[in-house]
């Protein structure tokens, strides 16, 4: 059988995201276990590692671990019964996924305790680390969690909100924060809002999370998203939160569109917009951009899982029928060991075989949500190819991605992203179909119309960076060149 | 957060498929990893345990564990190098899964090494076992695959073929086996055809399995059903095989419909039906069979992931648009703690989540495959109902249940099974529904008839068995009284 | 750091001991435990793996796994609570130490269950293997356990006594037996009573051990030794239990000499004899044999543990004072890692340091129990002579290792015994001592003389083997011609 | 079997150490290897948690993790070639043992990184750990090790080893440091020299290590003991250390006794004495002081181990012979399961059992350390008069304990050390000696004669503290009200 190798994962062609955070408060309600809910709810977001804190006006207890959520609880939650809880799921990458990068950070401050957890990348942090460091500060991680803790904590200032409005003004880039201390649970926003965060009703508290699907799994109910540059603090379960500003808002509002297009669940409604009805419309627009393919194709399939939606939209409006034409190995995700030799084909085949009766002398229109470094999509067009496709039409559902992200969003650096080297036309010999269309930005803007799409970031679409990242100092040229980027630090 | 529980999984609801098989002869391909990818495709028949078995033509090493497939091997596959393989995978029971329980089993006998794995249940094993033992056989383990190997290495024949049709002819129930000697390799399967095995063609050699879709994961070309009483034995790769029947075979021929309807993978073809197509037409006939709906209802969702292809035939025969009213959790199945208080609620929550925005004030038909114990589905309603669903119509896609099965399948016994103990309306009320429509026999005949569907059996629905169990004396009086069956053994 | 290597174990230059056995039957106390506690004081003659089987009259659970006693039963022992059990610990070697050859085996039969645990290694078992295979028997491991099984279990007789006492005529070789079934817990010696085995009293049943230490472990107290060729059947625990004979016994018996120099613990009586005042016996006896040191030497040191005990004795006998000047490091034993090129100098000094201000200019004599391979003696002559030793004179507490043990003692194949290829001066140069001096054949038999000397089995030293081996054709040749020996099988 | 408990120890009747530390500086040896056998050479200063930093001028790798040092690096040291290095063993306490709390903790601060360990006890670092936060300092954990760190970095000084000596003159406590930066190893010791803290000379380097034993281990020749208030600097390893004073040093000097009576291992010299001639002087002086037992006692036996050498000492001064009585199972020390109900007797029976033969009817003396509880002393008489002895005379090395520890030594607090709250006699019936014989002050001051003996701390002998420690308001009465000390913090 030769020599194995190990591969955690068989498919890396998509965006990351980085993480899901969720916080509640409540003096009735099992805190840490509302949590535990919430974050299973936001697993999809991070599943390097997890962790929960809970407070109960005093102690504070922090359990975290590399894995999946059920993995890391698998003998319980932290043991503390307390009034406050903060969690964190974190994405997985390759390589320096390591124990002491795990969420909530906890630590004692002369104001007691605090935790923090947070969502997103700074984007001038080695600036303000350096800052902190010549007057005496040590740092025991590389996460930029480590950092904001210490430059909230050394603000002027005594009260926490006031430490973290002090201190939000310096920090610059994409984050959504729950922080714990022994009295309050407070949530943080960027002033772009680049990442989503929303407010949720529990019976006799308050949630907040990530996405609104894991207000439904932790059984609160809906409230409002956190607005960008807020800092919202909850003191008591019973009582309403204040609010207080520390940058204008929502004028710059710049949230993250790959939400929708990708990371989100379907269940979830961010900032205004349902995630499931974008991705339709999102089909819908592709089936009216290619009016052609109504009468061309016998079906559309999707990419499943991620361009399932779409594909429906799109059979919705061009009246083509969706069939499942490619079935999924729901085991697909665990370490699967492979001969280093055969590397190339098995990986694609043990997740996704033909359905055969659907393909063979059929033309078909595939959907699929983006295309990063292009590594999947030839395979997976050769594999219908192979059980005897006719013709084959993809469709992506977001424009061609040409720069990178600097917010959080591990998208690969410029010249690995296989838009900003090559034609459209490039693409659609290299992954082997007839025909390769990609929804239009204004296609894409239309579909998130309902809601308020001028508000949203698109700068991989096409380039107007909200906010430009200090860390690197020739950044532009960076992206401009293809070099690496550098701003994507081990802590987001 | 007070007294937690684990649970191994959420949902029960379900009738469980015993287990996969899976075999390779090649002297050229690495037979061990072929098997690895066969079982892989399997994976949804078994997740209790798994094992692999490869031999050379003098040594034989076999690797089994509890545990998934990728668990299992995470640290590699047998290390011999061989020419031919056999491996299992075999279903989860919350009981008696224990380590000695794996397949395959791995014994020296006169013949050198023989290793076997089987999928299924013996009916008449109990006499067989005490006949052997008055000779002075012991047993290792209480499974049917031990009992199995005795009688096949005790017949009083020379060739392991011989051996095989002799003591087949004794043997009763419902099994098909891979078997491996030094020499050959061989698959078997009782004279009913009741579990599937089907053979392929590899580019130097052969494979079998329990689906079409393991022979696809490992590279092999589909070539024919092995046939109901056949042994057929492959000793080189490059030979096509010879084949034995103990049993006139195809006349009796009484296939799995529950295959069908919910164990195989849709990109299976299970003796000459496509299990997608099969689905499909189900959905259609619920159409055909219920046109009141048509105009009734705004959309037709699933019970993801087992009811979806059937709910898009309906949505295609009716025109009812499908869409993805319930959003699944993709990480559920891990073991989940969760507080004993709260146990009735939070599974379903966390396994589904309704998208408000398809639901709220919508009248919606709702597609699953099966009900057994009526447990979830009342649970899955209530989550549409309390998301603000106006009318929930629920379609199933196959008949009541009102008999239990001696065939390996381990759907509830008979006073558990809901149909056989309530009228539908009952069923309905239970719950919860606004109306419940079973698709009718005649409708699922209909369904399957592009096959050979005279060769099915529906004793699970109609009583109608093809086999009776010795090991149950009074047996027809259980299934009837509802007592428990006692025929599911350990081993199947 | 380089590239570093696991080592298992850091020394392996000791004969090893096969296993401990260990039987409780009590129908008020609780037996498992009782077992457990047994096979604790046992430890020392097998860390590889270790078992315990209980019955109760109907049911047996037996559980079992790799490691140490303590390791294998971390989350509890056998959940059955019965009347009867049986235990055992198996020695550790590089290779072939895999989970199924971990004792008690446990099976049906006829009779009901059946469990077993053995210490020794049978001479004829692949003869006896052979004639079950030829009637239909097949066989899950290679273990002379399943062959033992095998070969009582088709015994053509009724009760259990009558085919132990039937099989074990045809049985040849070293072992010690505990069997339980479902009404009986019988030991079984050989008819050389090569390994020990003796019977204590429990307050309301008995116990049987390889040793008497786990006699007091468990709480019994010692009542005498199971006979060579003897079947000693308990029934009850309040009732005295049945002896059954299928050998002559005494007259032939040849208990192993190496018990009572190296293996055994010092609290243990063996045959009447007990192995600390022996060991003490042999210090003195060498103290004797080599009257010059007595004025020569400063002090007397110890290879500490196993040379300890004679050291004292010969300081005893010789008035020189008896000093640790070697300590040792109590936690070695376990996995240590070293770079590769470093392997041959680590491995000592990580065990054991000179007590430098003990060494330094001094004359010493340094007592060890044996000489295998000479790997180990010239390290620690060494580590003395490097902390400024004037002079070592090496005292050897055994005489020299001539042949191999067939009777399920590891020391190496003939070619590897150092002293059956050189001679003792040869030694003593390999070693680097001033002088090197063996017990002589002689003074063994003159310390043991308090017991009955004439019934021991001094064949490694003398080449007087009391039976020889059928599984080794041309054994005889074997042993002389320094060939590997095949007869040590698995399961020893 | 009933219900079980596991216990992580069976005995827990001595006092104990804390920790050990170790360092090495070479261009050409492997330092992290080195450190790995240092450290595995005080693995009998603490089995609780192990760690080791690897430094080569820029980077700096840390491993840690609860355990042995054998289990923490199972898979391998850290995987950065250095050329620095310092690594930690820490003791087991029942409860707080988390693994934050495991050393050498590694930091960044403005001069780069910085990693150190340590053994001892702060006496004041509530007070300064209050200082720091205050200016906006947050602590990770309740280490003491954290709070130097934070000390020593933001110390207003510029060079690493000008901090150090500045903040060292406001940490109070017993203290030996190791301490690792970009370009340099440090080492320090407190003012008192409570610790131990050696140097040796590597081929090509340094190394520093708690105990000159560790310095054999590594292959380093001892040089001399870092004295007390000094600051040791090693910049690189072919060049001589630096040495700044921050206190008087020796004057004061004030070396922890027990480090001779119980802690070190007999192979080290520490401050200029042989631990193993402290101890046979000890035994000696015993012998000396109880002339009566010299005709009475049939033999002298020890408690195994820690009583050995002395009891080897009083037989040489007494000319009673020493004998192993209590032979000493290997094994313990490992996860024990036992049932509640028979907890009392079965730990002690499982550790040590009676040589029969040299107790029955026998008149002995057995040598112990020390008596803290007592718990334990009475369990290994009650196990010699059950084996049958005569009279039993207890003698220990060290007087009675009278007043608990502030500088790292875990003793009991004062009303649980039995022999401030009773008189000899009453321990001696507690215990159920014939006599209980404790070794004079003057008798234990006249055994460590031989060196500095005026240097020592006796403190828990005789209550004569050389520093007050400052976290204990009341700390004085609460030493003489028996209350309990809360000077202990997690991480000494």
């Amino acid at each position: 059988m030769g020599d194995f190798v190990k591969r955690q994962e068989l498919y890396d062609d998509k965006p990351r995201e980085e993480c899901g955070i969720f916080g509640a408060i409540s003096a009735t309600e099992p805190v840490g276990y509302l949590t535990y809910l919430g974050l299973f709810a936001l697993q999809h977001r991070g599943q390097e590692s997890a962790g929960i804190a809970v407070g109960d006006g005093r102690a504070m207890d922090a359990k975290r671990g590399m894995g999946l959520l059920t993995d890391v609880f698998r003998d319980g939650l932290p043991e503390l019964k307390g009034d406050k809880a903060i969690g964190h799921v974190r994405y997985s990458t390759a390589g320096a996924s390591i124990p002491v990068n795990t969420q909530p950070l906890k630590v004692g401050f002369s104001g007691g305790n605090l935790a923090l957890a947070h969502n997103g990348n700074l984007t001038n942090v080695n600036a303000l680390k350096h800052e902190l460091a010549g007057k005496g500060a040590f740092f025991h991680t590389s996460m930029d969690t480590e950092a904001l803790v210490a430059i909230i904590v050394s603000a002027d200032k005594q009260a926490i909100e006031e430490k973290i409005v002090e201190s939000m003004r310096k920090v610059e880039g994409a984050f959504s924060v729950v922080l714990l201390t022994d009295d309050k649970l407070v949530a943080v926003r960027d002033k772009f809002g680049f990442r989503p965060l929303c407010i949720g009703r529990l019976a006799d508290g308050w949630a907040v999370a990530s996405e609104s699907c894991a207000l439904d799994a932790a059984g609160a109910k809906f409230v409002r998203d956190v607005k960008p540059g807020e800092v919202v603090v909850f003191t008591r379960g019973g009582q309403r939160p204040e609010s207080f500003f520390f940058a204008a808002g929502t004028k710059e509002a710049a949230h993250c569109v790959f939400e929708y297009i990708y990371f989100a669940r379907t269940d979830s409604i961010i900032d205004g917009q349902s995630v499931y009805l974008s991705r339709i419309a999102m089909g819908r627009e592709l089936a009216r951009e290619n009016p052609d393919l109504k009468e061309r194709v016998d079906a559309v399939f999707s990419v499943p899982d991620s361009g399932t939606t779409a594909a429906i939209g799109f059979g919705m409006e061009s009246g083509v029928p969706f069939l499942e034409g490619l079935n999924k190995n729901r085991y697909v995700g665990r370490t699967f060991i492979q001969p280093t030799q055969q590397k190339r084909d098995v990986g694609v085949r043990m997740k996704l075989n033909p359905v055969r009766p659907l393909v063979e002398g059929k033309t078909v229109a595939i959907v699929d949500d983006s295309i990063v470094r292009g590594t999947t999509s030839g395979k997976i067009l050769k594999l219908l190819r192979d059980a005897g496709a006719r013709e084959l039409h993809m469709l992506i559902s977001s424009p061609p991605i040409l720069y990178p992200c600097y917010y959080g969003i591990d998208t690969a650096v410029r010249k690995e992203l296989i838009a900003s080297t090559h034609t459209v036309e490039e693409i659609r010999q290299y992954i082997g179909a007839d025909s390769l269309r990609f929804i239009s930005l204004a296609g894409l803007r239309r579909a998130l119309d309902a809601g308020d799409s001028g508000a949203m970031c698109y700068a991989c679409f096409n380039g107007d960076y909200p906010l430009w990242p200090k860390d690197q100092p020739d950044g532009r040229q960076a992206a401009e060149s293809g070099e690496t980027c550098q701003c994507r630090g081990e802590g987001k």
